[in-house]
C-alpha cells in the first residue's frame, strides 16, 4: 500500500516534529534541556531589551519568546535555530509601526501585533508556494552591508537611554541631531549606570571567560557564567536603583510589567492597517528569513544535517502568527542565540520548546522583580550585542573584487544610515538586480581564433591564435534576450562594416544559455542584413535546450549558413586550411 | 588645431540639423515639400481625432503638430520620422490626466500640457545621460501585445462617438459596461454617419487605390488620393451636417475651434501635479520612445542610414517640451505617418518642418470650417487607424517558441484590457524581467563528457560521450551571481553525495560570464566542503574577464585543484587515459 505511506511522508514534510519525535530519548532530552537553560538565561534580558528597541512594553518581548518557540519546534526544520525577538527585526518593527502610531499608545502595540500576523501569513504562504528562492535576490554583500548599517543605527538609537534623554529618528543624521539637541538634559546617574554596564558587558564578553578558566574553573561552567553576564548586570543595576531610590533622581525604569502568561487574542484586521503595513511586513519577512536561514544552514552543515528552506518559511511563518495571537511582535531566528543554543548542545527543536517554558516561568514569577530595572541597562545589552554585528570589511573585500558589488553594498550602507532600514534594504536589492540587468544588457563579446595545436578557441586579444581573413567568429558571453537583442544587432553591424572580404560570420554560442523571442527576431534581422551583404551567418556549439527551441521556429530554415556541433567543426569547414598566421597578442 | 574641430563634431552630434543642412539643395527641398504636403493632408484629421481621443479640445491636436515638428527637425536624427500626436500616447494621456481632473475642464488641459513637459524633460535627461538602453527592457513581444491591446481599447473607446452616447472607463470591461448602459440613448443619425464613414474609410484603405489604378491613373496620384480619404470624409460629413442642420438633431460636432497660431506659455510647475504625473510621464516617455525608435530604425535601415538612439531621446524630449510651451500635449514619432512620409520621398527632417507650416496654415485658415465636423467622423478615422495595429499573431508565435515570452505577452494583453494601459505595460515589463531573473536563478547544469575523436565536451544525456568514474565535469550554463549562488552549492552537494569514488569535480566555465562576490563566497564554501570529503575542485575554460577578477581574490590560492585553459586539458590531466566507455545516450 503506497498511498498511506506517501501521505505519512508528506505529513512529515509539513510537520518536521514527526521526524525527530520518533527517536527522541532521555539523552536527547538532557542535551536539549541544558541548552534551553543557557538560552533562557540569555533570552530574558534580550527579550526585554529588544522590546524596548521596538518601542514596545517589556512584556511583549517575553510574550514573543514563548508561543513562537513552540510553533517553530513543531514546524521548523533546523535543529539548533533559536527563534525569538532579534535586533534588526525589532528596529524594522519600530520603523514600520512608527509611521502609524505614537510609541507608548495602544495603537502602536496593536500595529506591532498586526505586523507580526501579516509577516507570518506572508512567510507561510511563501513556504507553501515554495517561494523561498526569492530570498536569493538579496545578495551576500547587500545583506552584510545592511546588517552593519543596522547595527550602527541600533546602537545609536540606544544612546538616548544611556544618557537618559529623549531622541527620535529613523536615520543616523536624524538620531544624532536629536541626541545633540537633548544632550543638555543628560541625567548623570543614568549615564554612570549606562557607561559602567556597557563597559562591564564588553569585559564579560572578552575577558571573563579567560579569567574564570585561569582560576581552574571547568570550561563549561565558565561559558555559562560568561553568558549570564547580562543577567548579572540586570540584577545588579536593578538592586542599585531599588536600594538608592534612583528612580526619584531621574533614572528611567521599566516599571510595572504585568505578571502572567500572554493573553490569547486575534490581531486587528483593519484594511487600513494591513495596507499600510504590507510592504514593511514583506521586507521584515524576507530579512528575517534570510538572517534565519543562513545561520540555520551554517549550523546544519556542521553536523551534516540539512534544512529545508521552504519548510523554514512555514516554521517562521507559524512562529510569527503565534507571536501575533499571544501579544508578541515579529520574531525570527537570531544569529548569536542560535550559535549559543548549538554550542550548548541542543539536538532537536525541543530545546526551543523548553526555552519557551523557561520564559513562561519568568513571565509568571520574575516580572515583579523587573520594576526597578533601569532602561539604561537594557540599552547597554543591546549596544554590546549589536556592535558585534558591525563589520565594514565587506566594503574592502568588494572594492578589491568587484566594483558592482561594492556599489551595491555602499548604497545599502549609506541609504540605511541616511534614510532608515526600509529604504536601505529596498535600494540594495533593486540596485543589485538593476546592475546585474545592466551588465547583461551590454554583454562581453570576444572575437576568437584557434589556439595552435588544439581544437580550442580563445579571444584574439588575449591569446596567440590562428584566424582566417574571410571568417569572423564572435563568442557572445551572455544569454541573448530582450535587453541585449538590439546590442547584438549593432555590434555585428559595426564589425562587418569594414573593408575586409568577410564571407562568414560564426556566432559561437557556448555561453548562450537562452535565446528568447526578441533575440530570435534580432537574429533574423542580422541574418537578413548579412545576406544582403553577401555574408553567411553560422552558429556553433549551440546547447541542447537552446537548439530544441530554435528548431521550433523558422529561423534555422532561413539561416544562410549552418549550425556546427563544435567551433572546430566550423573552422574546419569554413577556413579550409587557408588560415592566416597568428593574431597579435 | 584639433580642439575647434572636436567641438564642431560635438555640436553636430547634439544638433543633427547642422549635418544635413550643409548639403541641403533644391532637389532635396522638392522631395521634402512633396512629402510634407501628403503628411499634412493625413495629419489634419488625425491631429483633431487624437486630441478627441485624449479628451482634449481639437485645437490642441493641431498645436501639438506645429512646434514639436520644428524641434524634432533640429534635434532629431531620423530622416523620415513624422512626429506628432499618436493613438497610443493619446490614450495614455487620457488615462494619466483622467486621474487628476474632469474632461473638458481647464485643469484637464493644463495637466495634459504639464504631462508633455515632464515627459519632455525625462526624455531629454535620459538622452543627455545616454540612458536609451533602458528602452531595451521592453521586450518585443511585450510591445507587440501592448500595442494590440491598446488598439482594441482605443477602438472600443471611440464607439461612444459612433453611437452618439456617453461612455467612460480605462479598461475594456468598464468601457463595454458603460457603452451597454448608455446604448438606449443611441442617436440614429450619428450612428449612420459613423458607420458609413467607417465603412468608407476601410474601403478607401483597401479598395480605392486598385480602383484608381484600374482607370489608368498614375500610381503616385492614386496613392495621394487614397491618403486623402480621411480628409474627404471630414469634408463630406461636415457639409452634410451643415446642410441639414444635423447638430440640432443630436449629432455632436467639434464646434468652435479657435483660429490662429498656438499661444506660447509656460506649463504648470505645481509640485502636486508633477508628483501625480511623474510615473505616467515616465511610462509615456518610454512607450513613445520605443515606438518611435523602432519605426525610425526600420526606415533608416532601408536607406543604409543610422539613427542615434540617445540623440533621438533628445529630439523627442525637445519636441515634447515644445508641445508643452505651445499648448499641445505629449507627442512622439507615429508609425503609419512616418511610413507615409518615407514612401512620399522625405529625405531630411526638413519635411517635418514643412509639415508644421502646413498645419500652422490650417490653424490660421481652416478652423472656421471645422465647426460642423461631427465627432463621429473623427472617431471613425481613429477606429480605422488603430484596428490596423491589432495583431494577435504574436500570441501564436510566442506560444510555439517560448512559454516564458508567451506568458509575458498574455499578461500584457489581459492586464491592458482589464486594467488599462499603465497597469498593462508596467506588468509586462516587470513580468518579463522577473521571469528572466527566475530563469537565471535556476540555471541549467549539464554533466559533460568527451565527444570521441574530438576535443569537444557535451552533455552526457544528449550525446554519446566518454566519461571517467573519478571525474565529474559540470558545465554551468549561466553566469554565477547572487540569485543562483546557493543553487550551485546545493546542486554540487547533491551530485557528490553518492557512492561513486569521485576524486575530482571540474566546473566547466565556458558559459560563466561573471562570478560576483556572492558566488565567489559560494565557490569558497563548495571548495571547503569538497576538501572535507577528499575531492579536489577544478575549473576549466574560465574566460579572461572572469579570470582577471578571480586573480584579485584569495580563492585561487585556496582552491584544492587547478584552473585549466580548456576542458580537454583538464580531461588529459585528470582522467589520464583511464576513461571508461561511452555514456548512455
Amino acid at each position: 500500500m503506497s498511498l498511506p505511506r506517501l501521505s505519512l511522508a508528506q505529513l512529515e514534510r509539513h510537520l518536521p516534529i514527526l521526524q525527530w519525535a520518533k527517536t527522541y530519548d532521555r539523552d536527547t532530552l538532557t542535551s536539549d534541556a541544558v541548552a534551553a537553560v543557557i538560552v533562557t538565561i540569555m533570552l530574558i534580558p534580550q527579550s526585554l531589551a529588544y522590546a524596548l528597541l521596538a518601542g514596545l512594553p517589556a512584556e511583549m518581548g517575553l510574550y514573543a519568546s514563548i508561543l513562537p518557540l513552540v510553533a517553530y519546534a513543531i514546524f521548523g526544520t533546523s535543529r539548533a535555530l533559536a527563534v525569538g525577538p532579534v535586533a534588526v527585526v525589532s528596529l524594522m518593527t519600530a520603523a514600520a509601526v512608527g509611521n502609524l502610531a505614537l510609541q507608548g499608545t495602544a495603537e502602536y502595540a496593536a500595529a506591532a501585533i498586526a505586523l507580526a500576523f501579516i509577516s507570518g501569513l506572508i512567510l507561510t504562504v511563501m513556504g507553501l508556494f515554495r517561494l523561498g528562492f526569492l530570498a536569493n535576490f538579496l545578495s551576500h554583500p547587500v545583506i552584510a552591508g545592511f546588517i552593519t548599517a543596522s547595527g550602527i543605527l541600533i546602537a545609536t538609537s540606544q544612546l538616548k537611554h544611556i544618557f537618559g534623554i529623549d531622541a527620535h529618528g529613523h536615520s543616523l543624521t536624524a538620531l544624532l541631531q536629536s541626541l545633540y539637541a537633548h544632550l543638555p538634559e543628560t541625567n548623570v546617574i543614568t549615564l554612570v549606570i549606562g557607561v559602567v554596564t556597557t563597559g562591564f558587558l564588553f569585559w564579560v564578553r572578552k575577558g571573563l571567560k579567560p579569567l574564570l578558566l585561569g582560576t581552574g574553573m571547568n570550561s563549561r561552567l565558565a561559558d555559562i557564567l560568561a553568558k549570564a553576564g547580562p543577567v548579572g548586570a540586570v540584577a545588579a543595576t536593578t538592586l542599585v536603583v531599588w536600594l538608592f531610590g534612583l528612580q526619584n533622581h531621574g533614572v528611567r525604569i521599566v516599571g510595572e510589567v504585568p505578571t502572567g502568561l500572554p493573553p490569547l487574542s486575534l490581531p486587528s484586521f483593519s484594511a487600513d492597517i494591513w495596507s499600510s503595513l504590507f510592504v514593511s511586513a514583506l521586507l521584515i519577512s524576507i530579512i528575517g528569513f534570510v538572517e534565519s536561514v543562513s545561520v540555520a544552514q551554517t549550523l546544519a552543515a556542521k553536523k551534516r544535517q540539512r534544512i529545508v528552506p521552504d519548510q523554514e518559511l512555514v516554521g517562521l511563518g507559524t512562529s510569527n502568527i503565534a507571536a501575533a495571537i499571544s501579544g508578541g511582535y515579529p520574531v525570527t531566528g537570531g544569529f548569536a542565540r542560535s550559535v549559543v543554543n548549538f554550542d550548548a548542545g541542543a539536538e532537536t527543536p525541543a530545546a526551543g520548546a523548553f526555552t519557551a517554558i523557561g520564559i513562561a516561568l519568568a513571565a509568571l514569577l520574575l516580572t515583579p522583580l523587573l520594576f526597578f530595572l533601569p532602561k539604561a541597562t537594557l540599552a547597554a545589552t543591546i549596544i554590546v550585542a549589536v556592535l558585534s554585528l558591525v563589520d565594514f570589511s565587506i566594503l574592502k573585500k568588494t572594492w578589491g573584487y568587484s566594483k558592482v558589488d561594492f556599489s551595491a553594498v555602499a548604497a545599502t550602507v549609506l541609504l540605511t544610515l541616511g534614510f532608515g532600514v526600509e529604504v536601505g534594504v529596498s535600494a540594495g536589492v533593486i540596485l543589485s538586480i538593476g546592475l546585474f540587468l545592466y551588465k547583461t544588457s551590454r554583454p562581453h563579446v570576444a572575437e576568437v581564433g584557434l589556439v595552435p595545436g588544439t581544437q580550442h578557441f580563445r579571444n584574439i586579444l588575449r591569446h596567440k591564435v590562428k584566424t582566417h581573413h574571410e571568417l569572423v567568429t564572435l563568442r557572445i558571453d551572455e544569454s541573448l534576450y530582450f535587453a541585449n537583442a538590439r546590442f547584438l544587432e549593432d555590434y555585428i553591424n559595426d564589425r562587418v562594416a569594414c573593408d575586409e572580404p568577410i564571407k562568414h560570420v560564426v556566432l559561437m554560442c557556448s555561453a548562450v544559455n537562452e535565446i528568447d523571442m526578441s533575440a530570435l527576431e534580432s537574429l533574423e534581422e542580422i541574418n537578413h542584413r548579412l545576406k544582403d551583404m553577401g555574408i553567411s551567418l553560422h552558429m556553433s556549439e549551440v546547447k541542447g535546450p537552446v537548439m530544441d527551441r530554435l528548431k521550433r521556429s523558422h529561423f534555422l530554415d532561413d539561416m544562410t549558413g549552418q549550425v556546427f556541433l563544435s567551433q572546430y567543426d566550423a573552422w574546419a569547414a569554413l577556413a579550409r586550411g587557408k588560415a592566416s598566421g597568428l593574431a597579435a597578442q
